[in-house]
């Protein structure tokens, strides 16, 4: 096997950790000799072992002259286990080749200065493109020390996400909504608006985990029989606005409910306060699921870096009915927002088309909003 | 080569003639001995040879034994042009294959059974799905006696067609504005309502031809100056209701516009009627451009035989943006028009999805209107 395909195998490995590293990266290893692969090792949740250190752990031979795959450069300080670099020095190993440089500033580029100081070959950049949107959120939240934001729309292919009766189930089919269900064990927590919690009662549940809820609720208007109270109150986090009622107030926070009070103004949330909030508390990354007013709320505040369409091949039709991204929106075709990297796949009879909206920033200071 | 790539060289070859046979459909003809072929032809414009004529006059060598290949039945009755069947019958040809029968209820089945009455070998269905595809007007006109309509639709990824200060240019790209301009050569007229000739004043030409431009203007407000009016009146058809200014109405008729008076009821044109009156006028193919009002009270009349989704992959946003396909829409998600037979190309950036509406028809007889 030649370097790219083990590097191949080594992103394949990482992403075993998909939705259960963060605040962490996904991160796979490989030693190779010869072009064989001898171990494998990939990180599995926060707190336990480092890829490379299972990875050697793991080989239960002798590791001189092999080298070291990994889709990110490897660790050098102490956090919840030691250093991976010191590991890789005394193992043997003589050459590291890794993806991407560690955005962490902590990190960046002295692991590779430390390893090749020790008489290590190091290579970087093999698949980097590909390492570096796999972590995503991670590279996000170190770059910019930014909770990493997806928003999800389900609509129909004329722009609708309910009809003129505001009803809205179902327009994409089970299986677009499955699959819209199992990208949940992805990010750390889901964020919704309260027209929704208060039109669809949803439950927000992943397949395999059960991430944080989040829901923007300037007056505190949440039913407390909804099932986001009722089925996992200590996972539901709710942003308001003072609300009036003490007493309601004190039941949720007596269920587990962690409620956040920031200043809206005319009933709309500072989107950059609850997301900086957020990032504190730890949730690395949010899937914003609507509905058309939040949805448009985070457009309007250019805040977005993915966004998922799931289309349905059907009309809802009717100028009344419900679009898929609300609130102001562009004053001018030419202030629209640009989605790149557009990616697209049928799931169904449905399509799902991903992307990264590029937002254009105002020159003047005005977009701090 | 054998039958199925020649019958898919017939069909390219038919394509020919696009956006120029109509009435008639469009029709290629290949004349093989022994695999190899000698002869060819396709219907260039109605009035002129047919497509097994041409073929039959082009060969130059004894047809004594061979075989002719062509996308749809040959006729048997005497049009402009005389029947194709005695001219095969008399050229020594000693088998046909051709795709589907005839929809012409006077020329289906007859000139087959006239054809092996005289001991020709005949075999049908080659390619007959793609060969009726084709030719789905030609289809739709003779076997409901109705004009085709296709829908156009040039939006944004969440359904708008212009922003919350009805600004719409542009959001499909230059690319896709040219692939669609191109698409009216298809069709004998496009289709607009009056509220989109006084926002845009489009010039609604082709590219290569100059399609009858319909308007449905029950109040009769187009202005004398807009370029429909100006550029080419004897291509105008307007449709109007019991127009108030006699003097504006002369005014038109004098320059070469037809101008239909419908019943419109609250502003509202009767579909069907209008659709009727282009079918008398030999208007077979129809393209609906627009704007998101005509559109919906097509969807909403359940008329629609075809639709074209051009969608930019970028994000309007705005609940007062103007929606694709507006009017009244769906009062419940299972009412949606689903889309079958999806084809989705790339156009530049842009998407463009194609597909065929499927309508519900409801039971009772109140589907007229």
């Amino acid at each position: 096997m030649n370097d790219l395909e083990i590097m191949n195998n080594v992103l394949k490995l990482a992403k075993k950790g998909e939705g259960s590293t963060s605040p962490n990266p996904m991160v796979g290893a490989i030693i190779a000799k010869n072009g064989k692969i001898i171990s494998r090792g990939f990180h599995k949740k926060a707190g336990l072992a480092h890829a490379e250190a299972k990875a050697i752990d793991n080989a239960g031979v002798s590791l001189e002259g092999a080298k070291l795959f990994v889709n990110l450069e490897p660790c050098c300080v102490w956090g919840r286990t030691p250093p991976c670099v010191d590991k890789i020095i005394s193992s043997g190993i003589k050459e590291v080749v890794f993806s991407t440089l560690d955005p962490n500033p902590e990190v960046k580029g002295k692991s590779l200065r430390k390893l090749r100081k020790h008489g290590i070959k190091v290579k970087t950049g093999l698949l980097g493109k590909e390492a570096k949107r796999m972590n995503e959120v991670f590279f996000k939240n170190m770059e910019e020390r930014k909770t990493f934001v997806s928003l999800k729309v389900a609509q129909s292919i004329d722009g609708k996400i309910a009809t003129r009766n505001n009803k809205s189930k179902w327009i994409t089919s089970l299986k677009s909504r499955r699959y819209a269900k199992r990208m949940r064990d992805k990010y750390d927590a889901v964020l919704i608006g309260i027209n929704t919690v208060v039109k669809d009662n949803p439950a927000l549940c992943g397949i395999r985990k059960n991430p944080y809820k989040v829901v923007l609720d300037p007056s505190l208007r949440i039913p407390l029989k909804c099932k986001l109270v009722s089925n996992h109150p200590h996972k539901l986090i709710i942003f308001s606005s003072m609300p009036r009622s003490k007493q309601k107030l004190n039941i949720l926070k007596n269920k587990g409910v962690r409620i956040f009070n920031v200043n809206a103004k005319k009933q709309i949330m500072p989107l950059r306060r609850v997301l900086n909030t957020l990032y504190k508390i730890g949730v690395m990354s949010v899937y914003v699921e609507g509905g058309s007013f939040t949805l448009g709320k985070f457009i309007d505040a250019k805040i977005a870096d993915k966004i998922h369409f799931f289309i349905a091949p059907k009309i809802i039709g009717g100028d009344k009915a419900i679009t898929s991204i609300g609130a102001r929106g562009a004053a001018y075709p030419d202030n629209a927002v640009k989605i790149k990297d557009l990616h697209i796949e049928k799931i169904g009879n449905d399509f799902l088309i991903t992307g990264y909206p590029e937002f254009k920033h105002a020159k003047r200071k005005k977009q701090g909003k």
